[in-house]
């Protein structure tokens, strides 16, 4: 491809709300325009990109046996009724009428249209497993699109679901895409840090994330240092750096030697702070009791203290009883947070929140910053992990302006529940290895997940087992976004002149700039493009009619792998030279012409092969 | 591929609402499914024939130097509005508004998109020509979709946008588009009937459509039996079979031994079938006058015959000025019918549609029936060609029960305007060669139209000239339904048994079918099928557990070119023999098992390269 028959409108500035580097990279090479806010075009040098990405990502699929259908991007509303989601979803969901009335959406992802697929075609589990995938549009409404095309409202994903007969038969697909996701993103020249979202404390691995590194990450990651755990901060383990009594048996016989609890007056002490100063001593030697609101509690509350009046609401659907509001004490230990996603992970529950004043007070009988675990009998307690350790601890003493020590777990007090609900911070020890854990904010570009039958039981999926008899299917799912991963190849492979692609998804592999394309020199880069072409490579020639400068400026900028630069000196030379530059080094090498597109083909196979194995 | 490894749910039965061939033929063959009223699932079988004709179109359009770009399929309705389509176009257009109230539409073409991305790169005359397209999903909100993917709500086509500083320069890449068109129908093994349409009596050749024959087709075609010419009825031209004067002076002359006109009694008379048994004559003896009433005429009507208190309407935009309603008097010859397009095409009007009886009774002065020229005053006369050879006709006398004979053209009545508005029919004579015309209905997979600056100047796209003057560019489109054009490739291959694919878009070329997929056969087969694919083709291997019967039905509906047929008896020759066998062909043949490979790459690559070439 000639440059002056392309258009890759390059910019040396870039516009204001362009703030993280793919973004603004993206702009000034000229691979992307804005349509609106959140919706982008891309134009064909960063078209190029993206295809290669998605015939990755197509080509690891097909690998692993999915087959590629497409369904359409504009979806009944019908199907997302009979799912659910319809209702589920939130104002993300963008739904619309057409001039007949009839609601349908603009897909964001596809459990329901796949399904339903599947429902009308599925009868034997002779037909299972069966892996299906697309890469389509899709669309999510952003309220406050930002960063180019790593949050747009319109995207491609690769977005694939998997039907089966039983669990080892998901978990087989799931362990082959998780294999097939390493893959593609190692062949995009990616460095994730996959993510088990539940692998620590919440049992089960049934759900991966794929993330990458970035400051404007929606995730918080809590790596390790030593062996390599990656957890998401709202599920993250760690090791609890206190000996954990095995039993609560064994708390109590540690708190035998402690001395029997006492109240003290703290007048006008609420905070834990203020208690410290008060009593000359540290937060970790408190327990903090702080009361829950719980919305959605799917828990069974029945033999909960205080709850026996609690009534379950009657569901509409397939979908279990829960009770509508909940409210739960949780103690902690002073220095420690809770964290409300693990805790409404523990309570089945839809939302956590910290209670209002008022209901503090009536559950407690005190005044806010007097709750306590000794006495407590008004709704259910649940401690985390770090408070089985504590053995002469300090609390409130649910009554104003005074505090109780001496407190022994186990001995003083027996929570309903021991869980951990504990938010992990830097410097935490890893619950795997001991190594040291670390915080780095990360976003996610894809996403494995077992369903269960959540989709194919409430849009009625069945098929005959071996004794015709009818079972629902067990299915999981699994994305990818496409635009998110070409923006990541970006942010991890440029520096200050422009993008530094890898060779794999490229827009060419070679750009020829001739110092003047004109004569001899015109001649023998129109035969070299030609040669490069032929073997196999993929090659975009400089024959604008502008100064040296300017087009070493494009190429850096738009980041093609080798840059070669033919003038008249070197190739009036007795064996006509030419120089070659990976755009990744600093220094250029001459080379003979004669060689150059063997030679520069071999370096490009070399570097695909190295990315796909 | 291993049959059973795919997805591929043939069916003997087609559901009822599947009334064409290519519907039928997509279901049965499992190539398609249906998600809802007028929206499509591709199952892979159904994909990968549709992504190579997306391939055909893909290197056609880069082979004449378009460049792919990906603009969103949800375009901001903002952009509509400055085209004036947002109010232009009717309710097909599936507007929507997203959870900030912003106006959208899911796009149907992307004449708005494209021309904002290069409003905001142009600058310079050196930037053009610039022709750009998409390969993208589109929704038409059909009131009642039909015949499966031939006129679906969601569909995808690759849309083409060309502009340029000057009509040459549209007009090369209007040719060159109009070449690529019919490569790449050609390449997909289709007869297209190009269709110029307005090559005849409209003057220009702006606009060219790519027709298949198709019963249920929404276009009436005028063919040629001849010179090939085509047109669309609406816009067909056809030889006068008269001789047509040169010049209102001449038809003067011949009127001059006509009698002079006279009234006669026609008592009761209105139809001219009537008229004809009461004068024992023929229709083409008389001058039908018929009284339109035509809606938003652009055409300038400050000296038209009773139009002087006609008011033009201010246009809100850019658009010209218009009278909203406009009454005409039009005289043909009373064997044709008018042709209300053409019609509105002369008049320049957005609607032509005939008058309600009561304007005209009070606009000829006479009730309906006794409509003539002579003496017509009220309002503007339109005379079809077929009038001006007229110099002693019958016609309406503008009084109840009269009409008038000998009636003269140019000397009796002069009409405002002369223009050919009458509709083509089978038997009429080709305008350019005298053959005889036949009529089709035929369905459009293409169309290249010149837009001159219809989008370019209501959004406000310009450039600056060598001089450095500002100007606007003009502009062309190019659009391809690539779900048609797969659906028409079976309506024109097929047979009984099901489809006969053209190689070029068969889902697999070859397909192979084990007798027994169990020991030698089995090994046998699995080798071939990896010799095949090493040779570069696309293979089936029919490992399914079924009887023979059933796969080769399966074969011939899925209709894959080449059928290899493995059994124990062949394998077991001295020299082991395969029959192989063509979808098109009744008979196989046997052929040395060593020797199929290279065999059938051989007749694939033959088959693509002719309809390559």
């Amino acid at each position: 491809m000639n440059y002056s028959c392309s258009f890759i409108p390059t910019l040396r500035e870039v516009p204001a709300d362009a703030v993280i580097i793919s973004h603004r990279l993206m702009f000034r090479a000229g691979m992307l325009r804005k349509l609106a806010n959140g919706l982008f075009t891309y134009l064909p040098q960063g078209l190029r990109s993206f295809r290669k990405v998605e015939q990755i990502v197509r080509e690891e699929m097909d690998a692993i046996g999915a087959l590629e259908i497409k369904p359409t991007v504009i979806v009944p509303g019908e199907l997302w009724k009979e799912s659910g989601r319809w209702d589920s979803m939130g104002e993300s969901l963008l739904r619309l009428k057409n001039r007949l009335n009839n609601d349908f959406v603009v897909t964001p992802t596809a459990e329901e249209a796949f399904t339903a697929i599947v429902r009308d075609e599925l009868s034997s589990y002779r037909q299972l497993p069966l892996t299906l995938y697309q890469i389509n549009t899709k669309f999510r409404d952003e309220v406050r699109p930002r960063y180019g095309v790593m949050r747009g409202r319109e995207f491609v994903m690769k977005d694939a679901y998997s039907y089966h007969t039983d669990e080892k038969s998901l978990d087989d697909v799931y362990q082959a895409m998780g294999r097939a996701y390493r893959k593609i993103f190692k062949r995009c020249g990616l460095s994730v840090i996959p993510v088990k979202a539940d692998s620590g404390a919440m049992g089960g691995s049934g759900s991966e994330e794929f993330m990458v590194e970035s400051e404007i990450g929606d995730n918080t990651l809590i790596l390790c240092k030593d062996c390599g755990y990656a957890a998401n901060v709202e599920k993250a383990a760690c090791k609890n750096d206190y000996t954990m009594p095995s039993s609560v048996e064994d708390a109590k016989k540690t708190a035998a030697v402690t001395p029997p609890f006492e109240k003290i007056d703290t007048p006008n002490v609420k905070t834990i702070n203020e208690l410290c100063v008060f009593l000359k001593t540290e937060p970790k030697s408190f327990i903090k009791t702080l009361i829950y609101r719980a919305v959605n509690v799917e828990l069974d509350l029945s033999c909960a203290p205080g709850c026996s009046l609690l009534e379950q609401s009657k569901p509409l659907t397939d979908a279990p009883s829960v009770y509508p509001q909940a409210f739960f004490a949780v103690a902690i230990r002073g220095d420690l947070d809770v964290n409300e996603v693990k805790l409404a992970s523990v309570l089945k529950a839809s939302e956590v929140g910290l209670a209002a004043d008022a209901d503090v007070v009536r559950l407690t009988g005190a005044p806010v910053g007097f709750a306590g675990p000794v006495g407590l009998s008004g709704l259910p307690l649940i401690a985390d992990f770090s408070v089985t350790a504590m053995s002469d601890a300090v609390t409130g003493a649910l009554e104003k302006d005074l505090h109780c020590k001496h407190i022994a777990y186990g001995r003083d007090f027996e929570p309903w529940m021991v869980e951990d609900v504990r938010t992990v911070k830097t410097g935490d020890r890893c619950s795997t290895c001991g190594g040291e854990l670390y915080i780095k904010m990360g976003n996610e570009l894809g996403h494995i997940f077992k369903l269960g039958t959540k989709y194919t039981r409430s849009m009625n999926v069945s098929y005959l087992d071996e004794n015709g008899k009818s079972r629902i299917p067990v299915m999981g799912c699994y994305g990818i976004g496409i635009d998110r991963t070409l923006a990541s190849v970006i942010e991890e492979h440029h520096d200050d002149a422009g993008i530094i692609w890898p060779a794999s998804v490229a827009p060419y592999h070679v750009i020829i700039v001739p110092i003047k394309y004109e004569g001899e020199v015109k001649l023998k880069a129109d035969r070299l493009a030609a040669e490069l072409t032929d073997a196999g490579l993929e090659v975009l020639l400089d024959d604008r009619n502008e100064r040296p400068g300017v087009k070493f400026n494009d190429a850096d900028l738009t980041g093609i792998p080798w840059r070669v630069v033919m003038g008249e000196k070197g190739l009036s030379q007795p064996i006509p030279q030419i120089e070659i530059k990976h755009r990744r080094e600093k220094g250029n090498s001459m080379i003979n012409l004669d060689k150059a597109a063997a030679e520069l083909a071999q370096k490009i196979r070399e570097e695909i092969n190295q990315l796909n194995n």
